[in-house]
């Protein structure tokens, strides 16, 4: 986030699900978090630290404190699912490159995703209503480019 | 989160912007994490704790992980704004209630908030799309009830 005067009241949150995951990659904390955190790298943020927690008997919530804002995952073994969703403030990242390194890693057979514009347009100083921009249903191969 | 049987795939998502805001209520971590966790308790989800960053030279990151997924705000004092989202799995919880405590604590003139349903309809087993249910554009006095 690092509010300053570079940065402006806007930003771009990526709201997604995937699908058919093999369930024990979504209890496997390293391979999460180590996807978590290449997308964020190409994704142009910084990754200030991640909150992590392995419930029980299955699945992982993972926050990730961005100097940008947020990401994270909840994932489901026992669905082959989870919840995905970033959000970067500013225009100069991609948050939408998470979700790509996520697909990446788990190979799901199938990802929605969908990308809000969020916050005021400071060029008019109108608060931009919270829009959805693009709905993406994807039945991924082993690498969709998902924007 | 805690997948198990009970814990459907799918879940509420609201993203929120507050405008209008006093400068230093939005860098006042205790005042903001007490609003949070007043919200969180009012919405039924359960708080597995807090991971916050304050900005230099201003502004605030808290990132609540919840046992039914996260809260999150990033506050500009600079802009009087903040941004908030919190998703909740499963049909228990009602996280617009956490908004709504944000709202009495911070007084905003103004509030942005929407209601995303997203994950499976387990019902039919067809997957939902991400859709907007809901767009609140509220001037708000003291205490707006924004659900």
């Amino acid at each position: 986030m690092v509010p300053n005067e570079e940065h402006l009241f806007q930003g771009i949150h990526i709201l997604g699900e995937l699908y058919g995951i093999e369930a024990e990659l979504l209890d496997d904390v390293k391979l999460l978090e180590d996807a978590l955190k290449e997308g964020i790298e190409a994704s142009g943020a910084t990754l200030c630290g991640f909150q992590t927690k392995k419930f029980e008997p299955q699945g992982v919530t993972i926050l990730g404190l961005l100097s940008e804002s947020h990401a994270s995952i909840h994932t489901y073994p026992d669905k082959g699912a989870l919840f995905f969703d970033a959000f970067t403030c500013g225009d100069r990242c991609q948050p939408v490159r998470i979700a790509e390194a996520l697909i990446k890693a788990l190979k799901p057979g199938k990802s929605n995703l969908k990308s809000v514009r969020r916050g005021e347009d400071t060029g008019t100083g109108a608060p931009l209503t919270l829009e959805s921009e693009k709905v993406f249903t994807e039945e991924t191969s082993e690498s969709v480019s998902v924007c």
